[in-house]
């Protein structure tokens, strides 16, 4: 295993060691282990997202202004558990109640909904909108539904610059919603990654693996080595034929006091539609890579009617250092695309300020 | 090979493409290939770098405002050629003559200095600075004397914000100097990495190796793996204790019109230095195991008496994929870290804007 570790059981804590000395704007906890804005919040809903490591920058490379204000890191690839949200939650209320953003893993679900209860039974409101926008397939081994992919950053991103806005929680939650059903993601692995924990590669690839979630999981299929060309055109379809997905999410009714199922369904993408596009490497993939697949994405957006008015190429969510890549399109309207280009500044995003 | 690519004589041109697609503030050229920043510049000195492709960000990510004006990329590990220097020098003259930014590789070396006179020949006041800043040897497959390495980074976002505070050819090119002296760096790798030309890696590795450039070149050393915070000692060790450099370095002459050997020395680290240090990743590295190395690296730091004022942590200066890092320190006084601290925003490097 070559690794810039030391030991596999305190990978986790020297890294948010590091990263706390290097950037004074984020505070970091342990014990729980949370990263939170420093100085804290008031007097607006706080933004909150979480998940196993490995998957750096998200989430704590968005913590900051503009977009998370705090984030719950734990060991590679597994869920944080509830006493870290409920910490975090508890160290960034400012009052106005908290968004969690949670990617659709079934042990993150199931985690930050007991956050919730228990942030709940301290009298602050707290809304769960889950991110589940990978088209490559309905379920995985850690996941009931979709997974979450790279929606996320923008839900971070579109959340974080609402809240400072001032959208009050419903709405906030809403908006949250709008930008999971409005984003489609498909990633592909070229090669797999090896957690410190296990030490050995997640999976075997002889060939090409496209469909892979962020976790090594086994995609949908497994292809001969294509061209650049060729993966993004298998995934620029997937995205743009995806139907209309309709799942069922847990939702908290405020008037019942408990949890209740709601149906939620996707938006198609149209021609004419102006979209936001993100090619995101996998870590181990150099940026260079990621710019053909732009230049190629490009041409057939543009082909199928589809513009793109921002975009975003490099390292955001990642899965340690496989090699490989997904693409996002996230729909825009006024409304997102306003919220999107508020400015940001943290560790891994930042313009406008 | 397991690359996101068509075919390998196309690399280049099509990830330039892709790179113009995305960053609407940098124009992308071709035949001969350079990026430069949109609209022009005038009425200050153009400050220029160049290089293999196979780095990125560097150089082109570093075009924009406050850093770049213009960059000139060229197959994989190869030098750019004089035309592509030239044209750019030409495309981005502000009037006010022009600054180039090498780094110590042979080929660029004799190619930058035959651009010069190119460009002097059209009345284009022209002074190349030398950056060779990698302590860990000093000649090389690809270099005579040492290589350039993170200091690069530094000396691309001083200068470029000197050239926006007003400064003159001469007091500009004194500071790249000046910069180069006060930056020293050493890498390492854990993977080699493949270029698509040959499709094989570029080394084997069975053991860790230190010391290696940012081409994969053999390292001054190769040793069985270490510990991440051993590693970051060793680096530290070589960085803060390397003596006096003293190198001969062509040095254009304005009264002999003649390129003249100049004789340039490091300065040396002392207790009590403030410093800028950067923990860049060689490309195929989660970010997240950077920050491991830049806990120890802090914590060493200030055990030496040395303070960090300012950090990097992420891929900058890269070698594609391959596993590794490397540490650059740079002293700094008032007037580098006022010129670091200026507005920057280019593809990769972006703050205060």
């Amino acid at each position: 295993m070559k690794k810039l570790i030391n030991n596999a059981e305190d990978v986790v804590v020297e890294q948010l060691k590091g990263f706390g000395a290097a950037h004074s704007e984020v505070e970091v906890h342990f014990d729980p282990n949370f990263m939170s804005v420093a100085g804290g919040i008031s007097g607006r809903v706080a933004v909150m997202s979480g998940g196993g490591s490995g998957h750096e920058p998200l989430h704590g490379g968005f913590v900051g202004y503009g977009m998370l204000d705090a984030a719950c890191p734990v060991s590679v690839f597994t869920s944080p558990t509830p006493d870290q949200m409920y910490e975090a939650g508890k160290a960034v209320n400012g009052g106005k109640g908290i968004l969690q953003i949670v990617k659709n893993y079934t042990g993150d679900v199931m985690n930050f909904q007991m956050a919730a209860d228990m942030l709940r039974d301290d009298g602050i409101e707290v809304h769960n909108i889950i991110i589940d926008d990978d088209v490559a397939l309905k379920d995985s081994l850690y996941t009931a539904g979709r997974r979450g992919l790279g929606t996320t950053v923008f839900a971070e991103k579109i959340c974080g610059g609402a809240s400072l806005e001032g959208y009050d929680l419903d709405k906030l939650a809403a908006l949250c919603k709008k930008v999971n059903i409005h984003g489609k993601s498909m990633g592909m692995a070229l090669t797999p990654c090896t957690t410190p924990q296990n030490g050995t590669p997640s999976f075997e690839l002889a060939e090409d693996e496209i469909g892979i979630g962020i976790h090594g999981e086994p995609g949908v299929e497994r292809t001969k080595i294509k061209s650049a060309d060729g993966i993004t055109e298998t995934l620029r379809k997937h995205i743009f034929e995806d139907e209309a997905y309709t799942r069922q999410l847990s939702k908290w009714d405020v008037e019942k006091g408990d949890w209740v199922d709601t149906e939620v369904k996707d938006i198609t993408f149209e021609k004419g539609d102006e979209m936001i596009a993100l090619v995101n490497g996998m870590g181990g993939t150099p940026v260079s890579e990621l710019y053909t697949v732009y230049n190629k994405l490009a041409e057939l957006a543009g082909g199928h009617g589809v513009k793109i008015v921002r975009n975003l190429v490099g390292n955001y969510i990642t899965s340690l250092e496989m090699a490989g890549m997904s693409i996002t399109f996230l729909k825009v309207d006024d409304e997102l695309l306003r919220l999107y280009d508020a400015p940001v500044n943290t560790p891994a995003l930042r313009w406008g300020v």
